[in-house]
């Protein structure tokens, strides 16, 4: 990326929304081919179908080369070509003519949304099954008749693909990043999240240092988790110090964080101290809540330290799950504020030490010319920060457990800190 | 029984009713030999006077022919045979001609509950004490003059008379069940208890099956719960998982249960979660107010996982320890309502399973038919239960802790629970 | 001291309020000759300038002549003379002839308050520093020309002077008492602290018999506690169960603490416990407002389980550190009640045992003529707080602990525990 603006993070998102993804198939090799352009980096990988992991098969891969209804008059009266959601995720093919009552057994829309197309899929759908999606306005204008109902598609073994970056750091602990790459035109579920994802990767590849390796997975949902932790589970296991999935992190509304499955991980507490101190309105959903790829991390038995990170969660906004979350409802601005947030979380994360007094007893700071020397009635409050922070380093909190403590954002801390250990005062130790 | 209903609840309280029973004697006896009619599994003992059960000694047998007080025109004004309340519990014998005041001094009466007849009893008492109880309004008429007080007692040593009931279940860790038969003539305070425990043996053997073994104990209060700790703590300490004392379970009031010492036993727990999802308003008391035989179960060194339940708790209503908890204070719904919240805690016990999922990651519950195979905006509310169940069965929850951690009624999970076991995604962990 | 009284209290701070204390030198060697002479039993020591302890090194010994600002026509129109306050704390000696705007960069007042001296100190200063202080309407009348500045004081090597005294109990366990003599002319922060201290000595010695042995320190603030750990910390740790920080606590207004750093300790539970059942409305500040030598007793690794007892807590009056804080901001009254609170501490401390009972289920309290023969409605309050106290002997709790689970004052609870051990009830566990 040339420049992180949140300009530039919309034109990506721009640029990938005409693609038709689904959870296999072209598109989705189209949106990984795209981001691996912009950070090559970025390795793709196939899983063919029929690859048992966990409890689930790999599905067959589906492909769509054209599909719509002419009414009587010959009159495409619904397009695949004009928006991907049209078409419901998994249709079979299909070629015949239908009268309008047997139709509607195969049409999907929002009688209170009456002018959003819904998303509608059928992943792991055993039979034959396919379906349209309109706008409600549009249904009510059918006349009865007969439509002719065409639709191209390909339902057979292929591969499911999915894209790797690693960004190795000084240590060996990792930070995830796990992202979906498998909804249609959809902006803020759900291009926000690998563009978001893309540009925090950018901005930690400049970085001239980098304490802990950064994973980031763009995967299609639910599958694609369980593929990756099938064949990464262990590794992850042993390594992972906090993962956050990003989803819906690009529009202009809240901003808010789902727990992982008991709410104690270091991940839920980075993004609750972040959000805190930065966007003290956000929302805190619990576990209870979920519905993205946290489902699979956080499951019992995996339980790794990962939580969301949002701004408006999906499900809370009308626009989801339909042709509304359009990108007018996103914006660059709501993107860059998305993109900081995880920024945020990541550099309180780099500097996240357990930090240990050397000194027994408070102390001297005047000799170090870190106190004022003339004592009046009121103490200064960085001096009352500086005090605080080595009052409470010793040695059983990190620093965000220190910041909670002492009433602070752990961000301000992190250079006090860093000079206290140049004093020789404070002490990092190692895990 | 016949049928478990209301109204033969409240038959069985109104033949019991007029007996005076006490905390021993006859009237123990008669209430115990009526209540093995209808229970024939139910034993009764009988323990010696003089028997050391901890710091107490079983007292002397009380058992009463006649009693009441004549005035000068030889009208008796007090008589025992009309209520068997006028008698102080453990009035020794007594034939005598008293004046007015020298009788006032064996004289009780309710100064504020003018119509009540009081309830005072002086079980442990060494000396000779006797006393009658009677309404204030009536102590109010009694002219100056002199009185000829008649009481024939006997206090002899004799023996004090409890019964019990074992119900063997498939395991043999236990549910105890402890009311009380020590009271004369009060309704709720005492025999919605006896009836309420008598009905719920009755519908437990009429079961198909048990996982747990139940025991019942008909005691005198106090002293009949020391006498049976002491033959049985050592069994009880070791097998018992919960208990329950039930106690004035009979109003048409509220519901409320009193927590075990610390509150935190399987008993308090399964009480809650019944209480707050089938009788919101229901209200806690803490150990402090305590009043039953839980001071014996849940004292220091003895510490058994019991709690009280009730209605209207003893103490917290005007007609308690009265004449007026008579039988317009309780009523058939009364009696059966509170059948049903033991009922209910008993059938959470007997399916409060730890449960633990078999497969990593979410299961996928399409293929099994257990999720729409169609997947659009709204996740319905039963799905959602379901994969909340399976995502805090991780082993270290039993049934009531997963409900309470995903805001479900307990009950309402019993069998979306055993669905799951049967389609191989969870198991139940042996203790 | 004669009589243990708030006027002979008040009448100690007025002797001591006029000598010029510092962390060093005469004034605070005069304090302690005048305390140890109502107190035999303390022994003063004296640490030479220089001495190394931890972080710090003891400075220089400070003593004043003279000190005078003189107008143009030889007016003294500042005179340490007068009051202590005028002269900053450990400023180098001068004589010079200044300009009034020279001069002004030396002087120190309040605007916000114009008509109180503050106190201000230079303790640690390396190089050469004076400065006067004033009244800022004072201040303001000056007019331009120049004036003689004189301070006859002397900065040399000399010692450090603290006084202790060790009152031995029959046991090895220790209470500490810190407060400090540091500061020139102010009653309540600070001449309160060392009188009630004196007058709590005073009261100690004359008991019959204390469980504990009592350490108590009259330190200069900061510098004398660190010097003192440095001394006898290994020994504190080993035996200390509880210490209290003295300060600010003669004024007539809301009684306070403040918590050891977790706010955890022996001493915060006897003094939130106290506090709670006899001032209510207290003021219970954290670790994060503190501010005199709990701030050493309580650094990481030292963590002794010292908390602070206050009236007006420092800082948060504003006569605080100006010469508004004089004789009549403290009063009898108010040192009284001080002392007072730190009494009850000390009598909670020396009866705090750990209790557990002897008796397997409830005593028969009513055989040892501890409860009513005959039973009626109501249950005798202090039956009731007696068997409450029974209850929650189970040798987990101290006796505050029981009191806080029963919801009494703990001062309540001491004789009636006695009584139930002479009964053969209940037990002293010993540690």
């Amino acid at each position: 990326m040339e420049n992180l603006t949140g300009q530039n993070m919309y034109r990506l998102v721009s640029e990938l929304f005409p693609i038709n993804r689904s959870i296999t198939g072209n598109g989705t090799r189209k949106t990984l081919s795209f981001l691996s352009q912009i950070l090559p980096e970025m390795n793709i990988f196939e899983i063919p179908s029929g690859t048992k992991v966990f409890d689930w098969i790999v599905p067959d891969e589906w492909n769509v080369n054209e599909a719509w209804i002419k009414d009587e008059e010959g009159k495409k009266i619904i397009d695949f070509s004009h928006n991907n959601l049209h078409l419901m995720g998994y249709s079979t093919p299909i070629k015949k003519t239908l009268c309008l009552e047997e139709l509607q057994n195969h049409l999907f829309s929002l009688p209170d949304q009456p002018n959003a197309i819904p998303y509608i899929t059928a992943y792991y759908n055993k039979g034959d099954r396919w379906g349209f999606c309109l706008k409600d306005n549009d249904r009510k204008q059918l006349r009865h008749g007969n439509y002719d109902v065409y639709i191209d598609s390909v339902l057979t073994p292929g591969h499911l693909t999915y894209g790797e970056v690693v960004l190795p750091g000084k240590e060996d602990r990792e930070v995830l990043i796990s992202t979906y790459i498998c909804h249609p035109s959809m902006a803020n579920n759900e291009l926000s999240g690998p563009v978001v994802a893309i540009s925090i990767l950018d901005w930690l590849k400049k970085q001239k240092e980098r304490k802990y390796t950064y994973r980031a997975v763009f995967i299609p949902e639910t599958i694609g988790s369980l593929v990756y932790l099938d064949k990464h589970f262990k590794h992850l296991k042993e390594k992972l110090d906090a993962g956050f999935v990003l989803t819906c992190i690009g529009d202009n509304n809240s901003y808010s964080m789902l727990e992982s499955r008991y709410g104690k991980t270091l991940a839920d507490k980075v993004a609750k101290h972040v959000l805190k101190y930065h966007f003290p309105n956000f929302n805190t959903y619990s576990f209870l809540e979920r519905g993205s790829d946290e489902r699979q991390y956080c499951a019992p038995g995996f339980d790794l330290p990962v939580c969301s990170l949002m701004r408006t969660k999906y499900s809370c906004y009308p626009e989801y799950h339909t042709s509304l979350d359009n990108l007018d409802f996103i914006s660059p601005e709501g993107l860059y504020g998305g993109f900081c947030v995880v920024q945020k979380c990541i550099m309180l994360l780099e500097k996240n030490h357990t930090y240990k007094t050397k000194i027994l007893g408070e102390p001297q700071l005047g000799k170090r010319g870190l106190y004022p020397t003339i004592s009046t009635k009121a103490t200064n409050q960085n001096v009352r920060r500086m005090m605080n922070l080595i009052a409470y380093s010793d040695g059983t909190k990190d620093l965000i457990d220190i910041a909670e403590t002492i009433g602070e954002n752990c961000l301000d801390l992190i250079e006090l800190a860093e000079k206290l250990v140049n004093f020789d005062i404070l002490d990092i130790l190692q895990r």
